[in-house]
């Protein structure tokens, strides 16, 4: 028996999120079935967290146990072509016997992608969040700042699971602008449910003028969730990274591919 | 009755190209339906040229007859709502009685994009063209400099409609490189069937050190198809521009959207 991990890269437009879950695909379910198809294993896939329906992931980790001692690179070959292509395994390794893909993480980043042009673009429908309004990028950054730091952040999650203590740390909120297009860059030691899309939602209510930046700091006093803004929808939402203590997948990192990019023209 | 011209984006994804044909929907089809739906009038659209099945454009431009003295900008609203997202109408304008978007355009712009990733990326999979090997910048470069110019093309053109000449001006090829990307921009005063595809794979064949940069002369000197290289997929391509003598479309250019946009992360 040895530990495996991966770094994993999917359309979340293509599943009904990460967990498996009777009658809908899941990504957990879709690299099962293959590990079974392939090397005859029951296998459970350990995810770094969930992701919801339609939030993508460029590098999420998963860790599995397997028997089969089949080469770490013929067995990622394998289970990419049985995935078919809306989820890719970029990257995969035999590691220490005890690691864990939740547990041992330390923080995550996610991104938050916004397309700000007047009618809604048709290409890549299910790749962003799409606002008509533009916005205002000063009080964003403002509001922004305001979230960093160590903070009770039940306001700004929605009922999901229950755990034991809603108090996180957001390491950096960055907010990047171009032609018709605003991203948030959010990295911290870990989010509730809901909770980078609630940030996503807050910030463009507040870029939208609907909200003062000041509502931050209320709303993360409050802890009341009405206090925040709204929840953006899943489709803008990227799962850029899970950062560990320790390097995991040494080498070039190629094959995550990305949020697929534009050239100036 | 009054001459209108629209400019149009569209996932190529979602139609069978530009043209009207039986039993296929076309874009020009997409747009004389919701015309007649919206003001009961048969209207036949004539687009600047037509663009084959997957391939994208962000700037299309096209014109039309109209009976109809509907306002401008709520018939292009009106037209969007029944196009239903996968076509947006960015602008639209009353303009000169004798207009013609096929004619009177004196160049095109167009883009090819291309993902180098070891993997095929999850997202965007009908957005762009996929190569697995990195490629050579330096001898694209090369190549892409021997077409620019006035030549006779017909080594770059898949047979297709039969025109009088196939001598065309390449005015510019640019090549945009950036992590796991490459894009080709194309702008000249015409293009025969398939011949921004040729290049784009000629260039990649180039990149891929399976043509030298001096092939492209060999070609243009033969006119012999097989001296050019592939035919790139048409996944990968996007109509950028239609060029005009005459300031077409006023004012600020929102809402055409754009090649879905990547931020540094």
């Amino acid at each position: 028996m040895r530990t495996v991990r991966m770094q994993i890269a999917y359309d979340g437009s293509a599943y009904f999120g990460w967990q498996r879950q009777d009658g809908f695909l899941s990504v957990q379910e879709a690299i099962e079935d293959a590990l079974l198809d392939l090397l005859g294993e029951v296998v459970t896939i350990y995810g770094s967290g969930r992701t919801d329906t339609g939030v993508h992931a460029l590098r999420q980790v998963a860790h599995c146990q397997l028997e089969s001692g089949l080469d770490d690179d013929r067995l990622r070959h394998a289970l990419n072509f049985r995935l078919g292509g809306m989820c890719v395994i970029g990257r995969l390794e035999t590691c220490r016997a005890d690691f864990h893909a939740r547990f041992d993480a330390v923080g995550k980043r996610y991104g938050y992608w916004v397309e700000t042009a007047r009618f809604r673009p048709p290409l890549g429908r299910t790749m962003f969040h799409w606002v008509r309004t533009p916005l205002e990028l000063a009080p964003m950054r403002d509001a922004a700042a305001r979230l960093v730091g160590e903070h009770d952040f039940k306001a700004f999650s929605n009922a999901g699971s229950v755990r034991p203590t809603t108090v996180r740390t957001i390491h950096s909120v960055r907010i990047l602008a171009r032609t018709e297009r605003v991203g948030f860059i959010v990295q911290g030691n870990g989010f509730l449910y809901n909770m980078v899309r609630t940030i996503a939602g807050t910030l463009l209510d507040v870029g939208r003028g609907r909200l003062k930046p000041q509502q931050v700091d209320l709303a993360l006093k409050s802890t009341v969730r009405e206090d925040a803004g709204v929840t953006a929808p899943a489709e803008g939402l990227y799962l850029l990274r899970v950062l560990y203590d320790e390097p995991v997948f040494a080498g070039r990192d190629r094959g995550a591919g990305g949020v697929p990019g534009a050239f100036q023209y």
